[in-house]
């Protein structure tokens, strides 16, 4: 007999060799029916596969990620058994579960798949699944495993193999579609209800463009078709959200081909937010003890050679310009510029931590094709940052940053996103990376324990450190499931040596800070992209361009109207009157699509007693208020910075 | 018998042939000590010339401009004389008097005039000046005027009278020394008691390169050694206000070599006061109607080619960048940005005056030696704005923004100030200006209506408009007697032609609305460098980067006076602590000198009885308040941007 563990602490004994799916039937055959995996001692298995010691277990279905995650690959398997089955001679490299569906790359020897074999394959698909077949796990050898696609000449799986080892492999079955798989996979096909293949792609074999470019098929799955019909209505969303589309509608930027590819230029309504953002950045910096600088968008490429930049980042420069026998180009980022300030004056101990903070406005050149709405441009207005400090007070200032970015992501309602700590590659040093391996290990390991203490959940990935030191990046995922890095938190420990930095330490010695470079808001460009899709153009009161809208139902109210007017504009409040000699239910109509979050509309009754008949964008009638209790109200939602009702 | 009217409105009768002075000498002996010229029916004469008919008459004194600028006039001829005595055979071209003095342009046949020599000549002037030579007019023809200088060899002189004809040429003599001069000129050098030669100074024959270089020697002359003291005195003061001393001393720019020449970088300091003027800027602009826009600091080369900066601007704007095949421009100016602004959506005229603003940051292209301090620099942060509106609201418009440049006047104390209506030429149609004669002619007097309506004083120069329109410039003249084009206020009829704006007019037709171009407070360089200048770095409180000081007399008392720093940043106050373990005599002074307007020194009793014991800089002591007190003090000098005690 074995203990099992539940999550809610109780402890059962069943026999060894028990599944989770066993587990699920002792509690009731309604769980069991909804079991995809388990997590067994910290891992995730099939819900089929025997457990032979005591375990800690958690069943998971549609309502864990790791259920999902394992619906998915299931699925992938599946599609795979269609291709084979209409495709005959199909090789396969990898299939995984993907944040939203899945994707398999395979070689099909050439063939274009088109929409109508997307629809081939889905039907197929469909019938296999009801075919309820299991997923069955076999760990093989090694040396059978080889023999095995060696027969079928599938060199795409043999490559895999190459990097396996032997008692690490198992093959997985269902229905007539065998695979090499670590696993793990849902109980049975039958599972899958609702099926949607969304895209075709090319893909590079192993990323390599040097590669053949295999065909990437995804697609996406569901428990019902209940499910799949919400996801396409999410798509319909998703398009309807689009930055691009609700930045033209609401007035928020605008582009122009003589001023050129990727340069934004921000409209009045876009200012607005751009004001909002800047003010509280320049609020919270304040209160964080930033001072804040205003420094030229280009400099002498001496000082890009200073740094670094040159000749390594030059492809992402705009070309110099050439004056007076110097070659000047646009800045790409603030730190030189910062890095000349913190120069400018003598420094002591006692001015550090020295803080600097700039919406500094910087040039980078993106491949024409690589533009995207405000999400890839080449004009960045940035939410900028640096902090010279000495090695003592790093942790502490670090530490501030990670939490600026939480405090943010409140305010914004940003509750999915992962920190990416950013390591160097050992074998990159003096090539990618500046060669000092000691304080590599060093700094790294101070933003490791920073995370650590601070409890904040991140992943480490090699290969991805700025090359002057490690860093952390802040990737959010948007309602309609982009994917960003939306800011920044970076540690130097190079510039500030080769621009020549120092401070007078309490011994009276010359020494180097550190700097930690830092963007919590990341670039206008890309955070008003997304705060655009997240709110789908309903932006929350204070950053709304025009907060409240004056609708009065005829002219006659006209005077009073703007009398209002003039009276909320006094507090502050962003409003206008539809002075247009419109009816009533198409001003209304037009302002809910402007999106505009208040509505007051002025009639007789409204005029006379000062009431104000309230709407909601989206809401409709939300009753009556005084001036003064609308006006209260209002102001709260705004100095509170609400994200919403 | 003549009447003479005197500027009080009495009439009073005299013999044909009476002079100035005789008149000034019938009123009183005193007066008639200190008459300089007289102005005679509103022209400036010498005060010994016979007056023959009725007339209006103002006696000049020290006290009148005009009565300056002849006394200078005068010395210049004196400064003469004494050249011709101690250096023979000296030639003369033009020694007018000017804002601050006089200069002598001279040919010394290559002689170098030092220091010593200098010297020399003033104690030569002062021997001459108390001769008490009267300056004697002598009308004389062309004919005996041209024999006069051929016989002397004076190439310069004769050069001279080929501009001018019979009848209008006349001599003036004082002792040995005789000059072609129009005049006029102060009785007699007694009236010269206190001289100084401040400066010797190359200058091109007029102002020609090609030209042979004249030596100009600059003075500046009184009435008295107590006047010369004090100008001296005044020098002194403005070596002091030198705004780019006091830039350093109180950390507000800083340049670098890798940067690049002109191109400033703010300093915390410097931000603070940027922050504080862009806060005004826009509060009053979005009172006044003004919506913001941010654009991008490129744009293509086609831009600025139907702009029609290229290729007449070309020389003042930064050699473009070449990527894609595209010739990218570092803006030199906001407007094209903005237009394309106002051509991103439809306009109805409903939607005029469209008012967008920006504080665009713009690259000029001065040559380096022309570059100075803030004066003159390559990157230039403007408030700048651009108003479409129609004909029929330009007026309005035109004068709504010179009603923001008296605003803003007030605000800083600029009392000196001249508004110049800049006008077309009408033979420099189609080179230097649009080639619209019937539009230059509406604007010019479109303009000229506004500032007679509006009751502002101005004064009208030929040829010096924009290409596409007449324009305002304010010249404002700081305490130092620098003088600035500060702010410019400009009609453009061309450019909404050239980038096709149009709007909807009220028939429901296309028309091309006209542009106003506005800066107010001309550049955060320009503005912040007469700020600086003006206020000898003593900013008014709401200026000032640090508004408090906190000074406890020793350690004991740092935790209250931390206490209270927090205390008064909470209501938005800049307060430091000193928190040095110096003797309070020491942090007085050393606060003092930074200019910080507020000291208030903690003791024991201010700790125990939380009062304050107040120091304002410059000043000393100014009592005792409690906390209360000081922070509504000071809180409503900084909300009321008061100019100073």
């Amino acid at each position: 007999m074995i203990n099992i563990t539940l999550p809610d602490g109780a402890v059962r004994q069943y026999e060894a060799g028990v599944t989770a799916l066993d587990i699920a039937k002792s509690i009731s055959d309604g769980l069991a029916r909804k079991v995809l995996a388990a997590n067994v001692n910290g891992q995730v298995w099939d819900a089929t596969r025997p457990i032979n010691e005591d375990a800690k277990l958690t069943l998971l279905t549609w309502q864990d990620k790791d259920g999902q995650s394992t619906f998915w690959h299931s699925s992938a398997h599946l599609m795979a058994e269609a291709i084979e089955s209409l495709f005959p001679g199909a090789k396969f490299w990898v299939g995984p579960a993907i944040d939203r569906g899945f994707y398999y790359d395979m070689d099909l020897g050439g063939r274009q798949i088109t929409e109508e074999d997307l629809r081939a394959l889905e039907k197929k698909m469909n019938e296999l699944a009801k075919q309820n077949n299991a997923y069955i796990r076999k760990p093989i050898a090694k040396r059978d495993a080889v023999a095995y696609f060696e027969e079928k000449g599938d060199e795409y799986k043999l490559d895999l193999l190459q990097g396996l080892n032997d008692g690490e492999i198992t093959f997985y079955t269902q229905g007539s579609f065998t695979d090499l798989c670590r696993g793990p996979h849902i109980p049975n096909t039958g599972f899958i209800k609702a099926i949607k293949l969304t895209n075709i792609a090319g893909a590079y074999w192993k990323g390599d463009e040097k590669n053949k470019q295999l065909t990437r098929i995804y697609g996406v799955t569901f428990p019902s078709q209940k499910e799949l019909d919400e996801y396409l209505h999410m798509l319909e969303e998703a398009k309807k959200r689009d930055h691009r589309k609700l930045g033209k509608e609401l007035g928020i930027y605008t582009m122009d081909d003589d001023v050129g590819p990727g340069l934004i230029m921000w409209m009045p309504n876009g200012t607005i937010i751009i004001e909002e953002l800047e003010k509280l950045a320049k609020e919270t910096e304040s209160a964080a003890g930033y001072k804040r600088v205003v420094t030229p968008h280009i400099a002498k490429e001496s000082m890009y050679l200073t740094s670094g930049h040159l000749p390594y980042y030059a492809d992402s420069m705009y070309p110099p310009m050439e004056l007076e026998g110097e070659k000047y180009y646009l800045k790409s980022m603030n730190c030189p510029h910062h890095h000349k300030i913190f120069a400018a004056e003598p420094k002591s101990y006692r001015d550090l931590p020295y803080r600097i903070a700039e919406y500094g406005t910087v040039y980078r050149y993106e491949q024409s094709g690589e533009l995207f709405g405000l999400m890839r441009v080449r004009c960045l207005h940035m939410n900028d940052a640096h902090i010279y400090c000495s090695k003592e007070q790093f942790a502490d200032e670090f530490r501030a940053v990670n939490e600026m970015y939480l405090k943010y992501f409140k305010i914004f309602g940003i509750d999915k996103y992962v920190m990416r700590l950013s390591l160097h590659s050992p074998e990159k040093l003096g090539i990618k990376y500046v060669n000092e391996p000691e304080l590599w290990k060093e700094t790294e390991e101070m933003v490791r324990q920073v995370l650590i203490e601070s409890n904040i959940p991140y992943i480490e990935v090699q290969d991805e450190a700025a090359f002057y030191g490690p860093k952390i990046d802040v990737q959010i995922f948007s309602v309609i499931g982009r994917e960003f890095t939306l800011a920044t938190n970076q540690v130097d420990f190079s510039q500030g040596r080769s621009f020549k930095l120092q401070y007078t330490n309490a011994d009276n010695q010359p020494e180097t800070p550190l700097i930690i470079h830092r963007a919590p808001l990341g670039t206008h460009e890309r955070f008003i992209g997304f705060l655009l899709e997240h709110y789908a153009g309903k932006l929350p009161v204070w950053l709304s361009p025009l907060q409240v809208k004056i609708l009065p139902i005829s002219d006659k109210f006209l005077p009073y109207a703007n009398e209002l007017r003039d009276q909320l504009r006094k507090k502050g409040i962003r409003v206008e009157t539809d002075e247009r000699s419109e009816k009533i239910g198409k001003k209304i109509r037009e302002a809910e699509l402007s999106r505009v979050p208040y509505m007051l509309v002025i009639g007789e009754k409204e005029a006379l007693e000062h009431k104000l008949s309230v709407r909601r964008q989206g809401k409709g009638d939300v009753g009556t208020q005084t001036v003064e209790e609308f006006t209260a109200h209002i102001l709260e939602e705004i100095a509170d910075r609400k994200s919403g009702e």
